[in-house]
């Protein structure tokens, strides 16, 4: 019989996501009329169609794909050149930041990203969290094994819980301890802080001088508009050197398209 | 310092495909007027453009998501119920194999998959490769641990490497030991042999003794021409219950599709 991953049985009642969806599934079989008038508060899915822009920009490129003279094949694992380059370009140099092409990785989306980036990192790192936290970066470290089994009121042994309350505006403080990774996430998912100029300051000196890697999910920076609110990690001096920054990826928006057109 | 994942240091001169990627680059560039007569034997890329039928359809599927009366947010982790559900009845029900549709899994690609399977298995595993093998499956568990370090000729220490000649027609023997995992692939990559039925009965046989969890890749299963060649692992009975099969994703059948249409 093959060995199976149990750090999988340390995971509280399964993943919430899945969770969520099934008690409505069950849900909705059992009351079809009041289905129709559920908000889902869970998952925050899209409630509007693509715009214009993206429409006629994807009706090109399918076009493109069809034709002997434009089409492409398996682009490079890195992401298109210029697609990366546009990134680097729009996204960062435009607003004054130094961010090469080659800097730019295009995956299938920055919540895959956040689990799949652990395939690099070792297994005895110190990990800090911020509290409450975005489920993917808890679970993902639970299933990798980077840490023991969850207490009784589901916080995991090893993990590093930085708590996020009024008091402290849901920012999380910097740790006491020494930490080797910490996941930051502003516009935070599920409290909406977001974090000061002053706040990530703190945070990259705290990562120069402990060498932390700091994982930070921007996923949410378009809805920023409050001015001065730091919309990249990378508008603080020195964060090049310990920082990560996930943004949502183009492809994302691609992968439910190409679904659709399976049918 | 956080740690890393120091396995990478045991992987033999990078992965082979980027690897030759940066050599053709390299020479492209020394070279640019004998870069145009390259012929890539490296990654199979596509040669043809994408056939009407499939042009049509993306078109369509834009348009689905550009009106507020059709588009759809995220699907199911699974893919879509619309989606698995023609996989099931196309690829397997209508050729008499009794597979439902909540067995099939829409990922971004059978490649990814042959490596993210590796999160749900222990570290323990014996596990079996054919040889000459396919690299994703060899690397992508030297990536999690799975073996020692590499020999002078580039084979992993713990890998049970099954060993395809002309003897045995390229088609590996059943292992002489217990094994827990064994990764397949017909047609293979790279000889482009075929297994018969007959060979993968024994195989099927094989698992249900020794409980023995078979990673079918049958992602070149549309190349298969000759009657009474196996298309998929499901048509050996008892398969069901000691096998995973792998096929190309929506997008990846794409580049199939094209390909024929170009016959």
């Amino acid at each position: 019989m093959a060995f199976l991953n149990d750090n999988y049985l340390k995971l509280k009642a399964g993943y919430l996501f899945p969770e969520i969806g099934r008690r409505v599934n069950f849900f909705c079989e059992q009351h079809p009329e009041a289905a129709k008038k559920i908000i889902r508060c869970g998952i925050g899915d899209v409630t509007e169609p693509l715009p214009n822009a993206v429409v006629t920009a994807m009706h090109k490129a399918v076009d493109e794909m069809a034709a002997r003279e434009s089409f492409r094949g398996y682009g490079p694992e890195q992401g298109h050149e210029f697609l990366r380059k546009a990134i680097a370009q729009n996204d960062y140099r435009d607003k004054g930041l130094d961010i090469a092409d080659d800097e730019i990785f295009v995956s299938d989306g920055s919540k895959c990203d956040c689990g799949n980036i652990l395939d690099i990192l070792g297994s005895d790192n110190f990990i800090a969290v911020m509290d409450p936290v975005y489920p993917v970066y808890v679970d993902t470290n639970v299933m990798a094994g980077h840490t023991g089994p969850a207490n009784e009121l589901g916080a995991y042994e090893g993990l590093i819980y930085l708590p996020c309350t009024a008091e402290n505006g849901f920012v999380a403080d910097i740790p006491k301890q020494k930490v080797d990774v910490a996941y930051l996430c502003f516009p935070n998912n599920p409290t909406g802080a977001v974090a000061t100029r002053e706040q990530l300051t703190k945070w990259v000196e705290y990562a120069r001088v402990h060498d932390t890697i700091l994982l930070y999910d921007a996923a949410y920076e378009a809805y920023i508009s409050e001015p001065g609110i730091p919309h990249s990690i990378y508008e603080i001096p020195g964060a090049r050197e310990c920082a990560i920054e996930f943004r949502i990826a183009p492809f994302a928006l691609v992968d439910a398209i190409r679904q659709k057109a399976a049918r």
